[in-house]
């Protein structure tokens, strides 16, 4: 690890002791998410510094729905002796570069099967964390991109790998949804920019924007009403793979003044996001269109 | 993971959205480490609840070598479906609970192999981290207690494993040293006495003394003169054992006060540490009672 992490400012410590020693905020944000081999990512059909880039991209995802930012990165791997650890680092790597997250610590050992998890620290500059449970009805709902891109790019991925030049030497083609699927972005600038537009509540879009909504209304008491033509599908991928693929990391989130949020994307250097419904008083709607949404899209349940 | 984090205090935000929000100290600890089933741990010797145990006091241990003690902690876990989640959060639970460590946030995913990394956050209370490169020649050497107690403890899980009564009900004797390699203590208390006593370099002696004192003297650039008679041998265990056995989460430092170490350590309530050498000029030095270190102890090889 120590080549991923570079060199820390004067007066901190990073690898090569017990515990780094690093600055903090008054108000510090910590998540921890881990990826895994087989499960999070088929490194038959992506390579193992996308897996690396993923698993750092996940945690700034979270961040950046609590309207934060990363400050640092532990990185812990377990996998089997041979794997490719320089290629794996040289993907957390650049994405550590990507979000300004260095990597301060972590640990290494044997395992079966390649397990990369990452705890990271971050900071709202001394803005209000943006929860799930703050929205109320009124407000208008927002999702920050198109959608269904990395599910889109899976499928593309899925079937280069069983089509007629499979196994081939022929790279497989890498379209803007295979690299939504390889490198997922997260987006801790727009994350920002909804916090000060006074966003009630964020989540990112790892589950599904339906499931990943779903746990918004939950936890604030509301009912969801979205329409159909608002939601941006990506390129490429289907409606179904709008609403119920995961992993884009597009942010979504709740606020009350549609103005303040297309000013401070827009001040920001940002493009606006895309308004896609509204919160409602009933905290059991959950309708398109004003139609009962699907009850069985991928992505509804809740995971294991 | 619900069920081991408690309740935050007010302002405070645990598990339960994208990232924990809690209060930052200006100068923050962190560290990561996992562990693997079947590496670290053989769980046919021991509990699944003990393994989580350890996940955390591993952690607690690496702040204590700084001085320093545990605020929050993150997990996550892979694991195999019909793993006891229950069994292995309430080890995990106990030792969040001994060490006021709460668990804020973390994950969980499917895997074959069970694995858990934890990260902690941490503090040193406004002290100055101890690292491990700050040792002089001329400073003393303390262990905080006896070493080889989990490598004994090991020798007599596996025997009685292998023993006439293997398989049969009759449960395993649990004697102090099979409790020091089921749940490692870690000492926070004694690394900050050892702080606040001056210590120039300090390190948990997770691989062994030898190994482990090899980092301090590596790092610091001093040579290690060791006296046999005064390495606090655990009762039960080896001298082999108390080199070179890791895991006993000891804390081995180097001061240049006596007076200071023993005062520090008696006005906090704990054992005084025992003086094992002093720190040398000479930074090839590795010596026992005037005479070369065994090159061939386990532990003194580093880790993968």
């Amino acid at each position: 690890l120590l080549a991923v992490a570079g060199s820390p400012p004067d007066g901190e410590v990073w690898i090569g002791d017990d515990a780094a020693v690093v600055a903090g905020p008054p108000t510090l944000l910590l998540a921890a998410d881990l990826v895994v081999a087989g499960v999070h990512a088929d490194l038959t059909l992506t390579g193992v510094d996308d897996f690396g880039w993923k698993a750092i991209a996940v945690n700034v995802s979270d961040l950046a729905a609590m309207g934060g930012r990363p400050l640092h990165a532990l990185v812990t791997v377990a996998g089997p002796p041979g794997s490719d650890l320089d290629r794996l680092y040289a993907g957390i790597a650049d994405a550590a570069r990507e979000y300004a997250c260095p990597v301060v610590g972590g640990d290494l050992a044997n395992a079966e099967q390649l397990v990369v998890s990452v705890a990271v620290t971050g900071t709202t500059d001394g803005g209000r964390p943006v929860l799930r449970r703050g929205a109320r009805p009124g407000d208008h709902l927002f999702v920050t991109g198109p959608l269904g891109a990395a599910a889109a790019g899976l499928r593309e991925l899925r079937a280069a790998a069983a089509g007629p030049s499979a196994g081939a030497a022929a790279p497989l083609a890498v379209g803007a949804n295979v690299q939504a699927h390889a490198r997922p972005r997260a987006l801790p600038a727009e994350g920002a920019a909804a916090r000060r537009a006074g966003a009630t509540a964020m989540i990112d879009v790892s589950d599904g924007l339906a499931a990943d909504l779903g746990h918004v209304a939950e936890q604030s008491g509301v009912g969801l009403a979205l329409g159909r033509d608002h939601i941006p599908v990506a390129p490429g991928a289907t409606f179904a793979e709008a609403l119920a693929g995961g992993e884009d990391y597009q942010l979504a989130f709740a606020a009350p003044d549609r103005e303040a949020v297309a000013r401070e994307f827009v001040t920001a250097g940002l493009a606006p996001p895309v308004r896609i419904g509204v919160c409602t008083a009933d905290a059991a709607e959950r309708s398109l269109d004003g139609t009962l949404w699907p009850p069985n899209l991928r992505g509804w349940e809740h995971e294991w």
